[in-house]
C-alpha cells in the first residue's frame, strides 16, 4: 500500500528523513494513507528502504509531531484523519504528486471541508476592509513607525467598548493587550502564572501545547454536562484552570451559571490560582442571549483572564486576538514584555479599528449570525430527516460554529468515521479530542464544523453521509 | 521639579500605582523629568504623595522596565533618555498633559528623531504595496484560510531566493521560518538551543531579554575592534553567540572574514554550540560590496542561525522577519511548534511577496539604499564642517542606519548628552548599551540614527549640536 520510490529517488538536495516524511505526508493528504492505517515498523521500513532506523524515527516523529500520525504504545504508528481544505467550489482536489494507486484500492478524496477551524470566507467584507485599509495606507504614514507593546491605543478602545457592551467583560484599554492570536497571547500569559493548569478534557491540544511550551505544566481535568468539573478541578492540584465557558471545545457544552459560581469561588478560595476563559466563538449564538462573559462574573481585578479572537468573526489569516489582563498581573506583564514589539501590523490593527469603530463590526456579526444560523438548522433538518430521531442525536447546537453527530446505536466510532471518509466525507473523532481517560467518550460521536460548507451543499451531504453509515445500522 | 497633583487625582479608576506610572512617564517624555536626573527616594515619595512605599516601587519598576527609568546601585533611581518620535514635518510636539512648569525651568523638547529604530516613512513604497494589497484581497480569497505554520510557501521560496543571491544564504525554502519581527523568532528559537548564550557587550539589550525570557540564559561578552571576542567568547563557557557580523549594533563594526573564521571554528570545536546571526540592516552597506553572511560560509547545516527582519527596509510597523534555520534543527522547531500558526497576516506575507517577485523590492532597496547614503554623507560633512577633524570623529558610516558620533575631547558622555538635549537633540549615550564593565566605553561618544532624519533639516542639526557643544569645548 506504501509507496515511496518516487520520492526517496528525486529530491535529492534534501536530507533523506525530509523526502521519506514529505512522501508520507503527501499519501496522507491524498488519501493513499488512510485515517486508522498502521504503518510498518520502523526496522523494517528502514531494511525496506535501504535507510537507516534513525532517518525513518525522525520522519515518523515529525508526522506525529503534526498531527499525521498517533502512536499507540505498545503497538505502532497509525494515521489519524487529516481535515482538508478544499476549493469553495468543491470541486475535488488536484491529484496528489505520487503516483495513483489502482482505482479499486484508492478511497475518495474528501468533499467537504468539516474541519472546526474553518469560516465561510465568502462573508468576508471585502469591499468594506479593502476600502478603510486603502484610506489608512495613503492617509497615515505615521502608521509606519513602531506602536504601543500592547497594541494601539484606538483599537484597544475599541475593543474594550465592544467586549464591555456584548460580552459582559469589564475592562480598561490598559488591560488589553494585542496580539497574533489567542495562542501567541497565550504563551505569553503563562509564564505570568503558577501551574499546574487544568485543561478540560476533552479539549483544545494546541493551547496545552503552547502553555507546556511556555512553561506551564498542564493536567487535563475531566468536563461534565455543565462543562469542567470544578469538583475534580479542586482535587487535581491545579492552580490554574484553562476553560471555554460559552461553547466548550468540542463538546459545545455551556456552563451554567451556578458552575461559572462554583469556579469563580474556586479561585478566590487560594492566593494565586487564575482563570484562563477562552471565549473563543461566543459570537455565535443563536437561540439565548449569550451569557456574559466569566470574567464579568469575577471583575475587573478578579481571578479570571479573557481571550478572544477575530479568527472566527473574520478570518482565521487575519492575526489578530485580545486578552484582557486582570489588575494584579498587569505589573508582572509590563516587567517582563515592555520591549516587545506588538506582533500585529498597525495597518492592520487599524484596519480593524475603523471597521468596529464605523460600526461594520456589529453589522457584519448580525449577518454571520443569521447566515450560520441559518446553515446550521439546515443541516440539523437534513441529518434529522436522514437519519430519523431514533438513529441520530445532534449536540452543541446553541452556539459556536460546530456540533457533534451522535449515533444512537451502530458500529463504533472508528468504524463510523472510516465509512463516513470512504465516502468523501471528513469527521473529527470525539476521542481523538481526549487527553486521557478515552473510555469516558461517549460512544459513535463525531465532530461536524459546519461554518465553511456551502448551505447548497447540505443536502449532498446528507445524502452521502446516510448511504455511507446506513448499511452498517442494519 | 515633581509635579503629581494634578494626574493623581484625577483617573480615579486606575490602580495609584497606574497613576503615578503615568504621570511619571508623562513628564520624561515631555521633558520636564530630564535625562540623568535622579527621582526622589521611594519613602519619601511615598511619605509626600500620602500613598505607600509600595504603589511607588511599583510605578518605579515599571518605570524601569520600560527603559525610562535606570537604577545604580547604592544611589537610586536615574531618568534615562527616552528617543522622542516626531512628526516628519519636525514640528514641536503637542504640549504635555501636564501642568507646564515656569518657562525658565523647561527644557526644550526633542526636535529631531535620532533613534536608533526610525526609518524614513517617506520612501515607503505606498502605490505599489497598495495595489498589490488591493489585487490580493479581491482576487485570492483563500488567503482567507489558515496557512501553513512556517510561512506562505511562496513568500518562503522569495525570500530564500533573495537572501542566497544578496546575502549568500545557503537555504531551502523549507528551512525559512517566518515570524512577526526577529524578537519573536528569537523566542522560538532560544528554547531549542543549549545555553549560555553569549550576547555582544555593547550591544542589544531587547535581545537579550527576549532570548532569556525564553529559558536562554545570556552572559555579555565583551566586543573589541572586529565585533565579539572570540577568545572572550571561549572562556566565557557559552554554548551559543549571539552576533550582528555586518553592523555590530550599536558600535557599528564589521567583522572581518579572520574572526568570521575563528568563530565558525569555535562552534565547530563541540556539538550543541550555535551562533545566531542577526543580520538586522545589512541590506544598507555604502561603500563595499557587503560581506556574504555568516551562514553562507558556515553552509546550510552548519551551525549558524540567520535572523534578517522586513522593518528597515519596509516599515518598523509591519511585522515580519525571517530565519533560516539548519537542518539538524528543522526537526526540534517542527517538533515543538508544529501546532504553531504563523504570526503573520497571509495578506501581508503575500503582499510582501509579490512586491520581491514583481522586482519592486530589489528596486525599492536601491533607492533606498542611494537616498540613505546621500543623508549619511551630508550629515557626515555638516558635523565634520562644524567640528572640524581635530574635535570630532564619526565610527560605523559605511553601513546601516546610524553612526557613532565622539569628541575628541571635552566634557564626559553625560555632559555632552545632556547639553544637546538642551539644544532639544536627543542623542543615545553608547555607555546605555553596555550591559556591564561600563568602563571600557569609548569616552564622549554618542549614538545617533539618521534614518528618519530629514535631508534638508541637517545643516540645522550640526548647527545647533554646535552651539550646545562648542562652549562646552573650551
Amino acid at each position: 500500500m506504501i509507496d515511496f520510490t518516487i520520492s526517496l529517488s528525486s529530491d535529492s538536495h534534501l536530507p533523506l528523513y525530509e523526502r521519506l516524511y514529505r512522501s508520507l505526508s503527501g499519501q496522507i493528504r491524498s488519501g493513499q494513507l488512510q485515517a486508522g492505517q498502521k504503518l510498518p515498523g520502523k526496522r523494517s521500513l528502514a531494511a525496506a528502504l535501504a535507510v537507516s532506523v534513525n532517518t525513518v524515527d525522525t520522519a515518523y516523529q515529525l508526522l506525529t509531531a503534526e498531527g499525521y500520525l498517533e502512536v499507540r504504545p505498545k503497538s505502532g504508528f497509525y494515521v489519524l484523519p487529516v481535515p482538508q481544505a478544499l476549493p469553495k467550489s468543491g470541486a475535488r482536489q488536484a491529484p496528489p504528486p505520487h503516483p495513483a494507486l489502482p482505482a479499486g484500492d484508492q478511497p475518495p478524496l474528501a468533499r467537504f471541508d468539516l474541519s472546526t477551524g474553518g469560516v465561510d470566507t465568502s462573508l468576508f467584507p471585502f469591499r468594506t476592509w479593502g476600502r478603510i485599509q486603502k484610506e489608512l495606507l495613503y492617509s497615515s504614514p505615521q502608521l509606519l513607525t513602531r506602536g504601543p507593546s500592547q497594541g494601539d491605543e484606538e483599537l484597544r478602545e475599541e475593543i474594550c467598548e465592544y467586549l464591555r457592551a456584548y460580552r459582559g467583560v469589564h475592562c480598561r484599554p490598559d488591560q488589553v493587550v494585542i496580539g497574533a492570536g489567542t495562542e501567541y497571547l497565550a504563551g505569553l500569559l503563562a509564564p505570568l502564572l503558577k501551574g499546574p493548569a487544568a485543561v478540560e478534557n476533552p479539549g483544545y491540544r494546541r493551547t496545552r501545547t503552547i502553555l507546556e511550551n511556555n512553561g506551564l505544566s498542564c493536567l487535563p481535568v475531566d468536563i461534565d454536562r455543565e462543562g469542567l468539573s470544578v469538583e475534580m478541578l479542586a482535587r487535581s492540584g491545579a492552580e490554574v484552570a484553562y476553560v471555554t465557558p460559552s461553547h466548550q471545545f468540542p463538546t459545545g457544552v455551556t456552563m451554567p451559571a451556578g458552575r461559572r459560581g462554583e469556579l469563580l469561588r474556586w479561585a478566590e478560595e487560594a492566593p494565586g490560582r487564575w482563570i484562563i476563559e477562552d471565549d473563543y466563538d461566543s459570537e455565535f449564538r443563536f437561540d439565548l442571549r449569550p451569557l456574559p462573559s466569566l470574567q464579568g462574573m469575577g471583575g475587573a481585578d478578579g481571578p479570571v483572564i479573557y481571550l478572544t479572537t477575530f479568527s472566527k468573526s473574520l478570518a482565521p489569516s487575519i492575526r489578530i486576538a485580545a486578552m484582557v489582563l486582570p489588575d494584579s498581573l498587569l505589573l508582572p506583564y509590563r516587567q517582563r514584555y515592555a520591549v516587545y514589539s506588538c506582533p500585529v501590523s498597525r495597518f492592520e490593527q487599524q484596519t480593524l479599528c475603523q471597521f468596529i469603530r464605523r460600526g461594520h463590526f456589529s453589522r457584519h456579526l448580525a449577518r454571520l449570525r443569521s447566515q450560520y444560523k441559518e446553515r446550521m438548522e439546515a443541516l440539523r433538518q437534513a441529518l434529522e430527516e436522514a437519519f430519523g430521531p431514533d438513529l441520530l442525536e445532534l449536540e452543541g447546537t446553541h452556539t459556536g460554529l460546530h456540533l457533534l453527530v451522535r449515533l444512537k446505536r451502530g458500529p463504533d466510532e472508528e468504524t463510523l468515521a472510516k465509512a463516513a471518509r470512504a465516502g468523501g466525507i471528513p469527521l473529527g473523532r470525539l476521542s481523538d479530542y481526549y487527553m486521557c481517560r478515552r473510555e469516558n467518550c461517549p460512544a459513535r460521536t463525531l465532530v461536524l464544523g459546519y461554518a465553511a460548507l456551502p448551505p447548497d451543499r447540505i443536502g449532498e451531504l446528507a445524502g452521502t453521509l446516510k448511504e455511507a453509515w446506513m448499511p452498517l445500522l442494519g
